[in-house]
C-alpha cells in the first residue's frame, strides 16, 4: 500500500492539529502550577509534587494524542512509551505499516522546573519510512513541521532552514565554526568507560583548540545542551545547530525530528564511528538505533557539494568521539 | 542625589521601550540574513559574510540605544564593551553615577547562527546598584524586565519566578534535584590548569552520581549551556534553571539579569570557592568581578528560611568547583 500526496496531506494537517493542541495541553498544565488556575485547581496542584504532576500529565497527554489517532486511523499503529514498556518484542517498534510514533512529552525535566525547551513530538512513517514529522514547543511558540515531498517548516510559514537564499555550506575546517549539540544524559555513573565518561571526553575532543587533545581538538565554534533531544534535532534542522551528537534516545523521541531534518535537507546517520572512519560508508540512520549523529542542511561550495559536506562533517565528528554504550533488550 | 519613584518608573518605561525596539532591530537583520528582505537586501547581505553582518548589527543596536539614551539624559554615564575598549581605566567601569550599561547582542555565537537564544540586554544602575533590568530574545517572544521595588516580569504581565504559589524552597539534596547551567566559554586551552579544564572537571563533578568523583559527585537533574550568561541569568530569574555558575563575562552581560534576578528573589554570589567554603560569608557580587555564581529565587522549607536554602546550596557548589582564572586588565 502506498499514499496518494492527497492522502498523505490530510494525514499531515491531522498530525499539525493534534500537535497543537497537544502542545497547548502542555502549556495549560504549566500554567496551573504556575498559580494562574482556579482556587480548586491551585488546591488540587499544591497537594502533589510537581513530579507526580508532570507525569500525570505527560499519561493525558498520550491517551489524547492516541485516542484521536485511533479514532480517525483504526488501522494504524500507535507507539510511545507506554507501548515500549508493555511490549515483548522489544527490538523494533516501526515496521512497515503505518505507524504514529509519539512523545507527549519531550524535555521532560525542563518541564519539571518549567524551562521553556520542552515540546510534544508526533511522527508517522510507513514503510519504515519517516514521512510526516510535527514537533511543538507551545512555551516558545515554535511549531516545527514536515511532510514528505512539502517540505519543512516553522510555524507553518517559514522554510527550514532558516538561512536559504543560498543555503551555507559546511564550514571548510568543521567541526571548527560549527555549534555542537550535545546533551549529558541520564548515565552518571563515575567509570572511566561509562557514558559519562565516554561522552565527555568526546565533547572536550570536540570544544578543545586546534592541535590540543592529541590532534583531537575540534575548536567548535559553540557547545548547546538544551535537554531535549526532539527540540535538538528540530533545530539542526532550522539550520542554528551545525552538529547534534547523542546516544540513548528511543524512537518516539526522535521519529518526528529526524522526518523535520530530512526533509529540510539534512542527514542523520549513526553516532558510534564505524572501524574505518574516514571511508566506511556512511549508513542511513535506523529510527530505533538509540545512537544518532545528525548534521544540518547544507548548500554546495566551491569544491564540493552540499552532501559532500555534510559527509566531511561526519568523519571529522567519528574521528573525534568514542563509541557509546546503549543497546536495546532484546536486540 | 536619589531617584524618587515616579523618577524611577519613568526610566524603566524608557529602558523597555529602548529594548523592544532594539530587539526588533536585531530580529529585523536576522529576518534579512534569512532572505526574507529586498532585492537590494539581499544582495547587500551576499555580499558580505555573517560575521561582519553581525558585527555591523551589533554595532547599529548599540549606537541606537547609546544615541537614545544621552539624548533623553545627557548627565546619566553609558557603559558597553566599546566604551571598556576605549577606556584607560579598566578595574571599575560602573561607579556611584547613574550609569545604563549595554549589551546591544548577547549570545553573538547564537546570532551568527540564527539559533534563537540571543538577546538584547540594558541594565541601570546607581551608587552601583542594579535598579532597572531589561533583557528582550526577540525570536523567542520574550521580554525580561525589572525595577527596583516594581518585581520582576516575564512580557510585563506573568510575574517571576513562574512557580509562586508558593515559590519552592531549594532542593533538600541540592545540587541534586536541581537544573544546573554553565557554558564551555572561548577559553580552549588543552592545559590542564587552563580555564576549560578547570571548568570541565567542575561540570563533571556537579553531574556524576552521588557518591562519586571521591564524595563530590552532585547528580544534579540536568546540565544546560544555552550560550548566553544573559540568558542563563534571565531563566535562573525565571526559577527555571536553579544554579549559574560563570567566569569570564563583563559587566555588560550581566548588569540587567543581577538586576532581574535580585529583583526576583534569587541570590548571586561569586564563581570562585572561597577558602572556607563551608562557613566564608556569602558575599553581594561584585559586577566586575567577571566571576559569578546565581541560584534561583527560592521560597522557605519546614526547616529553613529561603534564603539559608540558597546559601546552603551556594556553598554545596563551591564544594565542587574550582576557582576560574579570569582577571581584569589593570585590576
Amino acid at each position: 500500500m502506498e499514499f496518494s500526496r492527497e492522502e498523505l496531506g490530510d494525514i499531515y494537517a491531522f498530525a499539525v492539529e493534534l500537535g497543537k493542541q497537544a502542545g497547548q495541553m502542555l502549556l495549560d498544565a504549566a500554567k496551573l502550577r504556575m498559580g494562574d488556575g482556579s482556587k480548586e485547581e491551585k488546591e488540587h496542584v499544591q497537594k502533589e509534587n510537581a513530579v507526580d504532576l508532570v507525569t500525570e500529565t505527560d499519561e493525558d497527554v498520550e491517551a489524547f494524542i492516541k485516542g484521536r489517532i485511533l479514532e480517525k486511523y483504526p488501522s494504524h499503529k500507535f507507539v510511545g512509551e507506554e507501548s515500549y514498556s508493555k511490549g515483548t518484542r522489544r527490538d523494533y517498534l516501526i515496521d512497515d505499516s503505518p505507524t504514529w510514533c509519539v512523545d507527549p512529552l519531550d524535555g521532560t525535566v525542563n518541564y519539571i522546573h518549567l524551562f521553556p525547551m520542552f515540546c510534544v513530538s508526533i511522527g508517522f512513517s510507513h514503510n519504515s519510512k519517516p514521512l510526516i514529522g510535527v514537533i511543538h514547543a507551545p512555551f516558545l511558540n515554535q511549531l516545527f513541521s514536515s511532510c514528505s515531498g512539502r517540505g519543512a517548516w516553522l510555524n507553518e510559514t517559514q522554510p527550514l532552514p532558516l538561512i536559504r537564499n543560498p543555503i551555507p555550506p559546511m564550514p571548510e575546517k568543521a567541526p571548527s565554526g560549527c555549534i555542537f549539540s550535545c546533551e549529558w544524559g541520564k548515565d552518571r555513573r563515575d567509570d572511566p568507560n561509562g557514558n559519562m565518561h565516554r561522552k565527555i571526553e568526546s565533547f572536550v575532543n570536540m570544544a578543545a583548540e586546534i592541535g590540543g587533545r592529541q590532534g583531537r581538538g575540534g575548536m567548535v565554534h559553540g557547545i548547546r545542551s538544551l535537554g531535549s533531544a526532539t527540540l535538538d534535532l528540530a533545530y539542526v534542522a532550522m539550520g542554528s545547530l551545525d552538529i547534534w551528537w547523542e546516544g540513548g534516545c528511543w524512537e518516539w523521541d526522535v521519529a518526528a525530528g529526524i522526518a523535520i531534518l530530512q526533509e529540510s535537507g539534512g542527514l542523520i546517520t549513526t553516532a558510534n564511528p564505524p572501524e574505518e572512519c574516514a571511508t566506511a560508508p556512511i549508513e542511513e540512520v535506523r529510527i530505533g538505533s538509540r545512537l544518532y549523529l545528525a548534521i544540518r542542511p547544507a548548500g554546495p561550495s566551491a569544491t564540493e557539494t552540499g552532501r559532500a559536506g555534510q559527509e566531511r562533517t561526519v568523519r571529522e565528528v567519528w574521528r573525534r568521539v568514542r563509541n557509546l554504550d546503549y543497546s536495546r533488550p532484546g536486540a
